[in-house]
């Protein structure tokens, strides 16, 4: 079951925005509908708030871990992740980027986004 | 023959706008002047209105078979994907882009949009 | 429906034996047990047999196109397909290697072959 | 000899802007200076004028081959296609861009435009 | 928990050996020691026996699902599934290949195999 | 036309036997049912007599413009390119490997050989 | 331990701006958490003052290598390297961009600026 | 010894603005501290002037090659060429970038600009 | 200090011949002569002996890591590997392929073998 | 000139038979027909006889530096090399292959061979 207390936080190291981005290759979730597992590629990409905080890797993949056997839809996915990651960091922007698996012949990709996001990194 | 009628819809489930991206790498149609099959690559791409809706994905898969056996032009194909799918989910904007294998030495790429989309989507 | 008639053939301009291949990647079949389009690949590789034939180039790509809405399964088409060409050529050796993209994950790769395919050739 | 005679037309089928983009990588001319054979990859980009026509693919092909045993450069090439392809359709802009494989280890690529072409596209 | 009695068989359409290969790119066990989960790309290639069976594909898929929250060795992982599909199939030769992400900057690819397996494919 | 009075040689340099192999992505023949371009490219490897001769790189350059306008067969390209070369060096063995550019979705290659070409070179 | 004092500089060569970019695949350090070697690598790009320096390559390589023991997690090596490198180059911008490999599935990218970088350069 | 006097330019074919590329895969010279080769990739790129010149193609081969044996700087490298070119052509705009192999493990990227570059060609 | 004390092992889970093949890419240690790192990755592949043993895998990781600071050749690296583990397994064959990233422009891979390696395996 | 005396060896570290690689990327001599430049791979592959000597890298990268302004054909270079390596270290066996960059669309790659090389290396 997703759980968002698995997150932990550590100050940001500088007071001087800076991009992070972390790339989760191994995310595991299940479709709802048909009980089978869905495979995706989770990119999380902000830039913390000056005097904020980062988000702790290794808590990070736990907390990607905790999807395991969720039946859950790509859509609320995305939008979890998001919610969950701004709760926790309150950063000056954040994007969520998933990409899954094709179903049936179809790929599909979903962006969330939290903040004003520079358009430059809209379609990255 | 193309049916929008096996087209199905979901609520969006935020109201916060973003990205919704489905890649389908089996598409194929019937040259209506060669009767020769015509193979391609649909990307749909949109952001659904505020309490709007999403397309379904399965439903997708099936309503972009139904063009297996239609003879009808790319530029048809395209522009009557874009139709269908606007009048389903009136989204904020939309994108169809049809990637067309090579006839004669030639590959096609199709685009065709609806609604405002932002100038750093239009190329993408 | 599957159409051996539509096969045509030349005699092969050498007596030297040499190896042919043709690559179609745009066959397309329906899965008889969900009714779901499959995508393939098809490779065909032989020796004609000295003083025999070839297949017609055209004529093989509308001997493919005759599967289009046929119902049958990987391993039945790669048979066909290898039974088809063999009585039509009586090549010295062939093989037919058929690519399937991905159903539910799993993509698959069947390979029928005839006569004595020399072993450098077998897993190519 | 290149002749525009060659080229057709149709009608486009939508009165919304959309692009069309049309990948020939079997072009060869020949240089007047060597007199041996150029080898490029040619790409066309456009949006048809509203009401008005798009270059029909076949009859493309065609006026791309009578340029086959032409003596003309590069930069000629370039300009001459994208006059002829501009007097055939009108359309609200056009891209031609050729791709030339390498002469004495210099590869080479033009670029012509007409009209209003979008920042987004100069670079694609 | 892995589940064999999932798997299901039907007769090889042909009695001529032909060489079957499925690819699932979608496997995910659990690492018994840290409890953190495994990803992996599992290949199965044999030859049926003739007038034997060969493995359902739906419920392979099934089968290798049923893996998804054991805590298993890579090892142990590649060697069950032989042993299951032998038990199954009975084939005339069969590999098993695994292939898994890095753990620790590590990337592991085990193999078995069962029967005769000619010396070209040994190392595909 | 195909002239084999174009092609020149250079006595081998060396009396040990060694590969020379030379590839021309740049071949251009026309097809002669349809009167449309073919283009291809043309693997030649073989390994010269003790005591004989190479075929001069430029030279065979301008043998293979020759066959620029020729209506001729993927089959009897590849065959009557061997012939000429083998005219000309007689070679301990030799290669040719002609692939085609997709016709109607279907890709070709053709390998015709001279002498006894080493197991482990056929495949190559 | 790191060392700026390694790092030297030249003067600019010219006084229009210019864009300088260096990457390096060869970056080490440790992480202070679990004494495990990291893996990343560092791309510097920079436009020197008007009438500034450069820095000296070799010297770079150095500086890089003064990390190779350091306990350092990946947003102090980032900054921790701008801030060096504005220090001896008061430069007119500085992009700093670390990809590591991955850890835990995860893999990450980090961008540190200094100065006024130009839109079109943000996310490169 | 670079020499400029080796470039050769002919009138521009149009008036209308065009972009010309030419990357050249084969440029060397030598380090001046070292003594050793270095190897780079040269892309040229630039508007000429309405009504101005171009330059030749196989004169810029020539001027290239004339760096072969002169010892210098990647920065100066760029320079040099992008200042005799200006002096030949005088174009609109003009861009040079060198990419160079690897040194201490280091790739390294110089771009140097003439004219009033679009933004969006600066980080081509 | 290279230290096989740190490696570990545990029975093989099976008598029937298998081949294990785990790949480092995360492998650095130093040159001897010029005092600057090396970056490799280490392919070890091998089949254990019936009622033998495997090699732990997190223990071969910090094993590996134990040349983090050591002197030593290439040649030396790759024979070193191959004997500790040699030493601990006593494996039917084995085999220790190293890569390594170019110094001077010359990249290099080194095999050392342990048994009677099938003549398939030697060149992958 | 090419300058065998820049050549230094060093004792193999081991009696068991292991095969050593150096792949050089920066290859340049000169066409002593047209005085152009040429750029190669060089690949040099070899056993070190036992209780014999390699060929030290440093060395060998000034070895073939030495090519750098040589007018010689391709054919005599990869010879050359090869005895000139051949005198150096009498090795069990060794290989020289050459892989040129095209001139006038042709691509080649010469290999030369010393002693009994097994099979499974001689394509590679």
């Amino acid at each position: 079951m997703p759980d968002p207390a698995l997150l932990e936080a550590f100050p940001t190291p500088t007071d001087s925005p800076f991009v992070i981005e972390h790339v989760s290759e191994e995310f595991t979730s299940v479709c709802p509908k048909t009980g089978h597992p869905d495979f995706g590629v989770i990119t999380l990409r902000y830039v913390p708030a000056p005097g904020g905080v980062c988000v702790e890797l290794k808590s990070l993949k736990l907390y990607y871990q905790s999807f395991r056997n969720e039946g859950i839809y790509y859509e609320a996915v995305t939008n979890r992740i998001r919610d969950d990651l701004v709760e926790l960091m309150k950063p000056m922007w954040l994007q969520i980027i998933t990409d899954w698996k094709g179903r049936g012949g179809i790929r599909s990709r979903i962006r969330a986004e939290h903040g004003d996001v520079p358009a430059e990194w809209r379609t990255r």
